[in-house]
């Protein structure tokens, strides 16, 4: 007969917030648009732990994302999860039949690919994009939290002030946050469109000569500190998505070996 | 005759709360206790950003680190900063002079190098922590945050409980973090002997074979999951250190490929 | 009129062995064995450059990768790419008709989920292993290089016999390499079982109580050095597949806070 | 009384080439010049294994490091290990004492901070670099491989002529290694002027106005593809250093997500 320890009263009896599994490894298939999509994403699922119990049934938070991939994977195209948050969802909910507890949360990370168009060739680019979905459930409230990290580029406007047009141009990496409740419409790809049109020039995986001169003239008539990045992102994201906005840019600066960075929130 | 380009009018007015430097790599000397320590650390240096200003000027931040060292180098092993957090403010005096601000912070990420003496041969065995150290100024009130990260090891007491005292054991990484007021008096060295007491057992660089005996003897003894030692840590932490605590305790288990954490703050 | 600046004579007239493009993220499909697998890899492509001429199109490397991909999209599930190291030739393939070149390389770098049974209560566990394929054409030579990283752990045999069959227990990585010509067969994920069966015992995302309680007597039954889970990989590498075997074991010890390495090859 | 399993003779009789202790952080004080500097380095330290031995006596690699440390502590400034290879070749000659062994390799990670003059205000600025030294001995030959990493930075020639003299540029990171006799004198900050002296510009932590726009103007004077980078950097090498070089270097586009790669070696 087995013993459960985790049912055992602790010696500090103190509630933990989160107890969970994290840099879990898996595959997630998401209909988006009537499309199938597949994801290898790390997941990390916690759960609160009460003062009066040891420890958490780990192995149930495990069950609770295979089982939810499998009813993906069972009832295949039309009816698989439409979007990760979804996923997150469905996770959680299979959590409340299995383990008691008052606050969930499942965080997904992973990979966005897009099909981008080229500037001046018109060819098609894939871009890969950093994506995080967290979905919190405390008691019967249902919050989410998106997160994508693109890479784009600033163009020094005071160099090129005092150099007649010549300046000093690199990459850049912005992440945009939104909180919010987890009925409102917030789209990944939307985020990601708000970050990428805010650099001195968005980038692109494939970029022929002609390409490549759209990019640079864009860039130079387009010159940008981090900080004008992260104004035009936050008033953007502000304008578009309701719930709570974070900003965060960095510039992996040419004629530094440091970064820059400019910041801020809702 | 140069244009200030950081002192014009953004298109966007929106204020920036932390525009700066950061992945910064210098050297620090502190003071500590009267012998002199040589560091290598990361820095981040941040101000806010007026709506009505474009950019500030960055290196004027990296000036104030320079300075702040160059300080320490003149006036040797007497006057040099006696702590990471006493840097931090050197750095922040610095910069009241040299650039308008409301806010300001410093953040300060290195490793500590501490002896220990092995459980049962007695000898010395240098071990490693990370720990960075945050100062914040908000208008007159100036604020600290410490973090420590150190490795120690849980060894899970539902096994033991399942297999007549055969069990399975893993390295663990806690984090715990205390932030407080600036003159709080709260060393680094007590925040890691908090967390690395809370482990099933302290680790060692070195171990002969009688130590390697003590610390195995000492896990067995000391059954604990990651709940456990969050809750010991937590628990140590508030009853010695005024301010706000934030632990995390993440375990690299021997039986699966992803980690099990247990996360909770105050 | 474009200015081809790739083609002009360098000034420092020196061969150079691999020019291309690297940490490129893209989207592929593979028909392993009649399904269909989609993976999210990173791309590295690399050709030679000879003395004479500037620079290299790296255009033309992109769009070998768009092409190769979406000719697998095209002809769909059947006609897919059968696996990580024939989608590697096909983009050689596709650049050979784009770009003179004497040596090429392709580097895939994914992750695997392999469907397990748990060793006791029979369910599905599905585990992931980083795995990586390198394809090298020189002149007319072809060669393959298969790399996979699979998790595990150690149980200290020392510190077993000196406790009474008390020890310490760790998580430990084991990365097996072959290196060999393209046409040999061998396979992912026979390498992967090679590395995982030569732990103390291999580990499982999914563990009921059961499968935990056999996990930890095996562990129990097994204990090795990270020496004696070196010298396993390499005899049975040795022996399962021709060509050149690279073994390399870290084991994250918990009774220490560095690791210990063992590694060998033919 | 112990028993020493490492003694033992292995079930899988198979020397191993490397084994030993990784990822040990340490203290390092060197005397270089006369001067002493104090770092904080990863170790790596590996000595064979013969077929007929179960396992090596780890602690015996960390007590090599501890002896060669205090050593240094307790000679001072004057009797201090005066480079980083001096320091390891110090550590194998502790080692040989106390472990037979064939082979021994010891590897020393750390970042060096050296003054420069910005090149129009001629302020000082502290610029970082990533240093690793490895000391080999095999029989009674004795080997030494230097590596330094280097930010600097490439500005595109082809989009330069294409439009206007408009270009894109962005932070470029290049790597050297050379591997030579012991006894050769290669010095790493040789070799750093060898690779920063070979991107388009070299790069600092401090610019003021009239510093930027110098390094600006030289970049615009300067353009370079990656590949040209790397050619100077492997010229000037060989043309300086004796022994095997390599050359990697790695340009963060600005215009792409992606990075570009040269590669090449002696």
């Amino acid at each position: 007969m087995t013993i459960e320890t985790q049912e055992e009263t602790p010696r500090i009896k103190e509630p933990l917030r989160r107890v969970g599994i994290t840099n879990l490894r898996s595959v997630a298939k998401i209909n988006w648009k009537g499309r199938i999509y597949t994801f290898l994403p790390l997941f990390e699922i916690t759960i609160d732990l009460p003062a009066e119990k040891k420890g958490i049934h780990m192995s149930r938070l495990v069950e609770s994302v295979t089982e939810a991939m499998s009813e993906a994977v069972e009832e295949e195209v039309k009816e698989a999860h439409t979007s990760l948050e979804e996923l997150g969802r469905a996770i959680i909910r299979r959590l409340e039949g299995k383990h008691p507890h008052r606050r969930a949360e499942v965080w997904i990370r992973t990979h966005l690919i897009i099909p981008r168009e080229t500037p001046a060739s018109g060819k098609v680019s894939y871009e890969p994009y950093d994506v995080e979905v967290g979905v919190i459930k405390e008691n019967k409230s249902l919050e989410k939290v998106l997160r994508v990290k693109v890479i784009g580029n600033t163009v020094c406007p005071h160099a090129m002030a005092n150099n007649e047009g010549k300046t000093h141009i690199q990459r850049a990496v912005a992440e945009l946050e939104v909180r919010t409740a987890f009925e409102e419409n917030v789209a990944l790809e939307d985020m990601i469109e708000v970050v990428e049109s805010s650099f001195s020039s968005p980038t692109y995986t494939l970029l022929k000569t002609v390409d490549e001169n759209a990019v640079v003239r864009r860039m130079f008539e387009n010159p940008k500190f981090v900080e004008d990045v992260a104004r035009e992102i936050f008033s953007k994201a502000r304008e578009r998505f309701k719930g709570k906005i974070h900003v965060r840019v960095i510039s992996n600066e040419s004629i530094h070996k440091h970064d820059v960075i400019a910041e801020t929130w809702s």
